[in-house]
């Protein structure tokens, strides 16, 4: 059997009994580690599963998946993903290619930043859909997840913005000469991501565009490490989220649609200054 | 300390270690029983714990919110619910009032449909608003969910239906009456939910409407005992969920919206009839 295993978001105990008991009698395990970050170290997984884990990157689970799969038909293999395998960042591809070769999958959910997000009062029902934030650089400068949150916010619907991630990157120098030398990771913070929407608003209203749905003033959250001890949430104007500290990685941003009284409340317990929040 | 434990969406098993470790420690133990259901009995849970579980129903969580906090400044409480404690039904009415009180508060997530729905193969961020279906009575037939999902449908984006649960109901004389006496409990089935769908979208063609967003062709995907050993996950059309028999609750529908093509190949390994799937 292929079993897929989310870990959580926090660290290696947010693992479920369920999980840690196929982890412990696998096979071989797998941590998919190029998609996000575990806040912990694999060394302290593996202390803790007291297993070895090999770290799958892309390259492997996109070209190798042969290896992974390795034995699946009469054995355990555990293949293990930060928060749930079906989560922001998806495995559906690798579970196409084992049905193709007629090997049976099992799915070991967790939670995701897909549905914690909810710890920051916001219901999750509410949520439109999902946008991504990458990084720009100074010629390619993508703004299409402006217009989902603000579609998302005409309908009063609520923005989850996933932050970009660089994880074993190469420089153009080291990919053009076939170097694998890679970059330190990167990691984009909630102030980073509320700048680039201050500049697409401030972009919009110079070509003209007076009626838009996003101002310095929208209310937003800002959340980082979520699930995990150091967990934070602030929530804030637009504005207010370039500046506060935040710390570590993975943030995320929330932008507010329309409030309902109880979630206007609980969002006054995060507020930098309540005053902002009406 | 007040801890509300999500325990997924399965058996005993579900719950992270961390969430067991605080269950096996704390003072009291609380289930909250009425919103959801576990695929297993209380019983089975006290086992598997080694704790006496007090099962808290709407009545005492909405009303004798004192007696669940009672302590809980000295000492650890803990608060279990199905999924995730943000999930699908959130707490945070509970939240505010332990803030009230001045009374520290801790979530440890979980799993929930509102995640955990990823398995059918569709994309998460995919996903728009999330649409409750009620049960229609003889003379109570709300249908705005259709609005809801028809918006989303014409922005490309997926509906998560989350159905109707009728626990601890009271029929209207015993309500009148003052009788605790309560109704056996319901829950709606992918079947019920697709049935109420057609009968909308047949009413609108009968007041003229000619350009519907679903339609008895549009591919939907049921869902039953998410996270469980029995798990049943089922695409097809609206149509064919009239009769696709999903066995035992919990159920859930998903109408999708646009379908890239992984999740297209992914939604095939599901179908019922593979031709009504282009």
């Amino acid at each position: 059997m292929f079993y897929l295993v989310g870990l959580g978001l926090g660290d290696a105990k947010d693992i479920t009994v369920k999980g840690l008991e196929i982890v412990r009698k696998a096979r071989r395990v797998y941590l998919e580690a190029y998609t996000s970050i575990l806040t912990i170290g694999k060394n302290e997984l593996e202390k803790f599963y007291g297993r070895e884990i090999i770290l799958a990157d892309r390259e492997m689970v996109e070209q190798q998946s042969d290896e992974i799969f390795k034995d699946s038909e009469t054995e355990d293999i555990a293949f293990l993903v930060v928060g749930d395998p079906f989560g922001a960042t998806t495995h559906t591809d690798l579970v196409l290619r084992a049905k193709e070769k007629g090997i049976a999958y099992r799915v070991i959910h967790n939670a995701s930043i897909m549905n914690a997000i909810g710890c920051c009062g916001l219901q999750l029902y509410n949520f439109g859909e999902t946008v991504s934030i990458v990084f720009w650089t100074e010629d390619w400068r993508p703004d299409s997840f402006y217009d989902k949150i603000a579609n998302n916010k005409k309908g009063g619907m609520h923005t989850l913005c996933l932050l970009d991630i660089k994880v074993k990157e190469q420089s153009i120098e080291n990919l053009m000469r076939g170097r694998k030398i890679f970059e330190p990771p990167r990691y984009m913070t909630v102030n980073q991501a509320a700048e680039q929407l201050l500049e697409i608003i401030e972009k919009k209203k110079q070509e003209g565009d007076q009626e838009l749905e996003l101002t310095e003033d929208t209310v937003c959250v800002g959340v980082a490490r979520v699930g995990s001890d150091t967990q934070q949430i602030v929530s804030g104007t637009l504005k207010q989220m370039t500046t506060v500290d935040f710390g570590g990685p993975l943030h995320s941003l929330v932008i507010a649609g329309h409030l309902h009284p109880l979630e206007n409340d609980m969002l006054k317990l995060f507020a930098v200054d309540v005053n902002t929040l009406s």
